[in-house]
């Protein structure tokens, strides 16, 4: 097929999204370009929406349309308990458990020094200045039991050890609702043998 | 997280695009406000450009920038040959392939009864008209090996019934390239047993 500038930019455009390649971008052009009326015109619209009227709290590092977001400036959360996140998708999905209702803040990414991603390049600067304002009474690391989530956790825990009397946890590791302990790797399995509950 | 409108509103969007659920959508549009300037701005461009320049062939229902798109208008690509798809992506498979070298009729979707869509939601017309205005020697009918791809093929025979004089074909059947037998179904391999070819 001949070199079809709009269409093969826009699919270029796409497949750069997380979690797209060629093929699926190809498919949701078509689809976009044959179903103008109900999907492209309104994602056009949303989009240009949320790029004017939605920005990174200078707070937390979370995206609202308000600065300080919603989270930051809702007075029913508790100002004493601080979570740190990598990701707004580690944000939305704790937000999801409804069970914490404390602040946070939003790392933006996880060390890693494959994908060259230094402390420069995360909201490190969000935190100190809340350790520096206002000092919560303890900090939840809730960041991924992965490598680079473990190696952002001890980053933090060395940062942390200048300011004395805040409690820091982490995550309880054990094993997920639903899940079969055959599919479960030894690790895991260590880990809820440790942290053992008693009926 | 309380309700955020822009923000939800455009995970909403993408998430009714093809192969994407909510998940997905919401961690393409943290992507996307987290970095405007080298995705969010490119993507609303690129949407704009295709949806102010790209339409649908009136001849053989591509989407082009050209009306009658490229493939229709280009000398050099056979008339007497013919072949009908059900989707864009597939005409894109076709012409990937690069052997093929006549006409496209793009029906824009499988008859589907579950899904309720009969021969008025597909380009029949188009197909009509062609057969009107300038019958080819050869119709490929390159439909998927599925009910709903057979489906269609055996409702287009039907239609081409009356046109006496033009040979009908469908994409050959067997073992795909790199496959390995013993994860293939016993159809294709009967397929390929009855269609094999000597040394």
């Amino acid at each position: 097929m001949p070199a079809n500038g709009p269409i093969d930019t826009l699919i270029k455009r796409i497949s750069a999204l997380p979690g797209l390649g060629p093929r699926s971008a190809r498919r949701i052009v078509y689809t976009l370009l044959t179903r103008r009326r109900d999907l492209l015109e309104g994602l056009i619209a949303a989009l240009q929406d949320a790029a004017q009227n939605v920005g990174t709290c200078g707070t937390c590092g979370n995206l609202d349309t308000h600065n300080p977001c919603r989270l930051c400036s809702d007075t029913t959360r508790e100002d004493d308990t601080l979570c740190i996140v990598a990701t707004l998708s580690d944000l939305a999905a704790i937000e999801r458990a409804r069970i914490f209702k404390g602040r946070y803040i939003v790392l933006g990414g996880t060390l890693s020094a494959l994908d060259g991603i230094g402390p420069d390049k995360l909201n490190i600067g969000l935190l100190e200045s809340r350790l520096h304002n206002d000092p919560p009474q303890e900090i939840v690391l809730a960041l991924n039991a992965t490598v680079e989530g473990q190696a952002t956790a001890h980053y933090i825990l060395d940062l942390l050890q200048s300011h004395q009397g805040i409690k820091i946890s982490r995550l309880g590791q054990g094993v997920p609702f639903g899940s079969e302990l055959d599919y479960l790797d030894e690790g895991t399995i260590a880990a809820a043998l440790s942290s053992r509950a008693m009926y």
